[in-house]
């Protein structure tokens, strides 16, 4: 009995990507997917029926957040996961292992693990691969990660990165300063560190799926890192996929470096894991990145961007970013984007009910008034703009059709450049 | 050509109240209604349809705010306020008056209005009874108020006070400190003060009826003020109700005052106003006072309590308030309110889709983990309370089932008793 099963329906011609479906103990998703983030078991603002009828199929929590408040246990008592954020469809958790070295204060990494400082209440928490897979199993995901050393990159941060958390800016602000700290230090090699951090994650793999303790019902996947050095990707990724597991994961990408570099990375590491699991590139990102990463056979995606953007007025169209506190909005009619179906752009949003036609004036005004109703609109138009996307990539598969996908979306473009098509 | 129609059709046998239709530009609704408060043009945190979904037929906008941000001359070029908001059922908006005096620092009143700093850009501004019918025709709502003086109430403000505005506390905060401004001054008169304010309400509802320049589209609503003095009330009352208008306001109620002051001022002043027309209770309030009002002939209401308190964990049920921030809520798998209807509440809420049950324990999650979902799944429960509380007042009326109403809705109690009935 195995807790995933994939099937991939169809391949391209021109590039390593497939599309498919993942069957799960909570259903079924199409791949590639897009899966929106729920950080605290909650995709910020929406109602979990809303957030599906924008298109997604599987939601990622987090392991970190949720193991601090409201607790595992707590979880694991009303019912698990799905029942206690009313998500009934497949859920995926990361390990904690990424927000325990980037949001909290005072961490320490050792052979076993790391010790952090509480956000919630200040106390002394433990983190290794046996306490990550006892979290995951008491949330109950479909799907749970391997609990992984993921080292500070030595990129500068970009201001738009993806870090994987809701809590953005600040996971940037403290992964910089993560950076300067490591990289000051006196005799500090960040390559010797990602070595360190790529011998843990293979050794902390086993530990992991050894202690796993609901391999029939839910599906560990493990996680290749290396950072941008791909003879330690190589390594890293013949370790990995040398363990038996239903899935691979290419993590500590997108936490700085530039587009390039994503899509180098992702392009070698992708086509050395198994052909028949499901890939699933981590925290990753903007249409380009996710469209360079199909290309190269990613399954599966996961990022913050539509809501945290959202929350920010910053709206996602086919040709780029909208700034929607921009003054020349203040008289437009418009909707954000003429012609999506999103139930801000729409009058009558499939699945929606009437709910009218929402202009860039009156969305301008609610974020320069403050008002709640603004960030829920932008992220529910982004949420809709990535599972668009998303669903036109899975279309365009096997089709030949990739210079026609990047006609309709003119921002994903550098994606399919990359890759030389 | 009228603005508003006004159907009675039942009477009750053994109070004033009485069940109608109110029909305007913007189509129908049923009295006695309850209205949501939508300050600067959105309930906080809801998409409207789902406002309309709660049972709400009828909003309220704070003309204050909107003309304030994003001003007037903006809305009306973008078609009005009801295309502005996406709200296409009936508006009514108040006269900017009562927030000009309790939010506004440095306010002056004079004969002819007052002036302010904007709360906004420091600017001062000036509302009075021409300015206050301009800013409201170009929003273009279905009712608006009169420009009324509004003075401080001499009573102790109470920590529930449901002051008419979204800032709550702020309000009560700044009105406590008028009232012990005005009445700390060196023979300050709270009773000559009273008597000013409501001669000076009489004068500017003639003169707002004169500026008015909408009256076949837009219905004007004339306050009649006078504290919690019966003889004041009763003055005032006859001034007002000898100008012919669509309808006609109880205002300065509920500022502070305890219930059984609400309920007897309510109850002298609403037989005082013409039959024929709608009465409306500005601002009012809790289940018990609606009630009280209703048996005394009231047709109208509104008030922030559902979205103020929905925003603080406070959920409204039949018994009473829950705070769902409480520890004793942690692992409570129930929802919110056993039997409601509401999509926090029901798995599958009429019209809302298949939104599941949230449980308690997930939503003090929410409000422990400052999650906006939390504000705005309380918001929606407490919405839907109202609209359940005042259909059921509405089937109660000429029925003489007002010993089973309270049966059903124990915490509305006290507002029968003060009937006597």
């Amino acid at each position: 009995m195995t807790a995933l099963k994939f099937e991939i329906s169809r391949t391209d011609g021109g590039s390593a990507a497939r599309r498919g479906r993942i069957h799960t103990p909570h259903g079924s998703f199409d791949t590639p997917a897009f899966m929106p983030v729920g950080t605290r078991g909650s995709v910020k603002g929406i109602l979990p029926h809303l957030v599906r009828l924008t298109g997604a199929q599987i939601l990622l929590n987090n392991t970190f957040h949720l193991m601090l408040r409201p607790g595992e246990e707590t979880i694991r008592q009303l019912g698990g996961v799905h029942r206690f954020m009313n998500w009934d469809g497949p859920i995926l958790t990361d390990s904690g292992g990424y927000q325990a070295y980037s949001l909290a204060a005072n961490n320490a990494v050792d052979d076993d693990g790391v010790t952090f400082k509480s956000i919630v209440d200040g106390s002394l928490v433990r983190l290794g691969p046996e306490r990550a897979m006892q979290v995951q199993n008491a949330l109950g995901p479909d799907i749970m990660m391997a609990f992984d050393d993921c080292p500070p990159s030595a990129e500068p941060r970009k201001p738009q990165g993806q870090a994987n958390d809701e809590d953005g800016q600040e996971v940037d602000a403290r992964l910089s300063a993560a950076v300067r700290r490591d990289t000051g230090k006196k005799g500090y090699d960040h390559a010797a560190r990602l070595q360190v951090a790529n011998e843990r994650t293979v050794r902390w793999l086993e530990r992991c799926k050894q202690a796993h303790a609901r391999p029939s019902d839910q599906a560990l996947f493990g996680i290749v890192q290396g950072g941008t050095d791909l003879d330690l990707r190589s390594w890293c990724a013949a370790q990995v996929a040398n363990i038996d597991l239903p899935g691979y994961a290419i993590g500590g990408v997108a936490v700085g470096e530039p587009f390039e570099q994503i899509a180098r990375v992702v392009k070698h590491t992708a086509p050395l894991l198994p052909a028949d699991n499901p890939r699933y590139l981590m925290g990753v990102g903007y249409e380009r990145d996710l469209l360079a990463a199909v290309l190269a056979g990613v399954d599966m995606f996961d990022c913050v961007l539509p809501t945290r953007n959202g929350r920010n007025a910053n709206a996602f169209t086919r040709v780029g970013q909208v700034r929607l506190r921009n003054a020349k909005f203040a008289l437009d009619p418009q909707p954000i984007e003429p012609g999506c179906d999103c139930p801000a752009c729409l009058p009558s949003a499939n699945g929606f009910g009437e709910c009218g036609l929402f202009s860039r004036a009156y969305i301008r005004h609610l974020f320069m008034a403050g008002e709640m109703l603004g960030p829920v609109l932008v992220s529910l138009h982004n949420l809709r703009h990535f599972q668009r996307f998303m669903a036109d990539v899975r279309e365009t598969i096997g089709s030949g059709g990739w210079r026609g996908l990047i006609e309709r979306w003119p921002v994903a473009a550098p994606g399919l450049d990359i890759h030389g098509s």
